[in-house]
């Protein structure tokens, strides 16, 4: 059973505001809560229509409750079995160390979580986010990552200063940078990714020391752009292949 | 002005049988009708809140219509300002000239929407879908693809005796595949990218002649998969660097 405080808490947590105030946030699915548990993330409440699927869960943080009790916490359109509110872990502190992937304005849940599985894909440790970057503890973003998320430290930082303190090369992706196939890519970097509509911005455009380009094949080069996430993914691949 | 009757037909287009059965399809936001008109689609009916958006269109198929009037016929959550219907174009012959990339029932709209992007930016001519792949004319296909689908030939046949009939290779990815970074990629090749949940269907496997796999970097190699849109941008990448 669901009370009614835990109801409201629950839905407010869709807002990062209220994740904020409370320092907690919720995810669901068997394999996303599994993945977050794994990852030694404290658990506050499980919420479950079939308490046989958490059998090492104490006693004292499970629910069993209704299909009708789980629609009415669920984020998702066809809720699952299962809900769980965790804590958020303390922010850690920023390592530069191998590549790190820092994002600029992103603002898509489901890009968001497209790049954190690539970085969990591509040994990626840590990602760095502009403030107006889309909260890593939205419900779609946790639900879009498959459990990823657990294994990826994302911090939020003003992006600029983070930039010009760093002492490895920043690159950057333009339509006219160098053909990232041909660059002799380091193992100590920062990558940027660029806002969905936008791009990179100018005040980071200033901090980037390397601007490299994904050769564009196409016989009539008209696509504009490549989606933020499928840039990702070739960007990355490039700098884990040698 | 919109009439009844045209309403009803716009929003049965909605739907893929009432698209077959119509013949029809429709695109919205400038952007994306100025790609099919620039590629020669048909031209049905054009519907705007600002005629001056369009000076070249013939006066018998522009409607002068109102917000209220265009949030009738969107299929956006937020209507622009227009909204096309095309005639669907002939099929066109399956050329299996150079790279051409197959979906083995990938069905998520946006998916397929990034894929083609990702086709037209890397020059793949060709796109192949199984009969279970969602609709191109999807207007969530339609939208996401930001027109490069104007220029992608988008075929949906039998894929296994497709692909028992062509003479060059079939490349798919799978877990246990041979390392796509150090192998040698051919000029002339099909390559298969599966369904998101389960990735290539066993009768397909089949008829795989290449296994390849795209090395996963992370320490605890935990992940479980790339997104088919991002694992299709890693493939393509690779085949057009050399």
């Amino acid at each position: 059973m669901v009370s009614k405080n835990q109801i409201k808490l629950i839905t407010s947590l869709q807002q990062k505001k209220y994740r904020n105030q409370h320092q907690l946030f919720f995810a669901e699915t068997k394999k996303v809560i599994d993945e977050f548990l794994d990852a030694k993330f404290e658990l506050v409440n499980l919420f479950t229509i079939n308490e046989t699927l958490f059998p090492t869960i104490e006693a004292n943080k499970m629910y069993a409750i209704s299909e009708m009790e789980l629609k009415k916490i669920s984020a998702l359109k066809t809720p699952n079995e299962c809900l769980a509110v965790f804590k958020m872990p303390e922010t850690s502190d920023l390592v530069t160390e191998g590549v790190v992937l820092a994002l600029d304005d992103v603002r898509d849940p489901g890009n968001l979580g497209t790049i954190i599985r690539l970085c969990d894909w591509f040994g990626i440790e840590t990602l760095v986010c502009s403030m107006e970057t889309v909260d890593v503890y939205n419900p779609k973003v946790i639900q879009s990552t498959m459990g990823s998320i657990s294994r990826v430290k994302v911090i939020y930082t003003d992006l600029v200063s983070f930039l010009e303190k760093v002492n490895v090369p920043v690159y950057g992706t333009f339509m006219d940078g160098e053909n990232i196939y041909t660059e002799m890519l380091p193992e100590n970097a920062v990558i940027v990714m660029g806002n969905e509509a936008n791009g990179i911005s100018s005040e980071v455009e200033k901090v980037v020391t390397k601007r490299i380009a994904i050769p564009r094949f196409g016989k009539l080069q008209k696509t504009e752009s490549l989606n933020v996430a499928t840039a990702t993914a070739i960007t990355l691949s490039e700098f884990r292949r040698n």
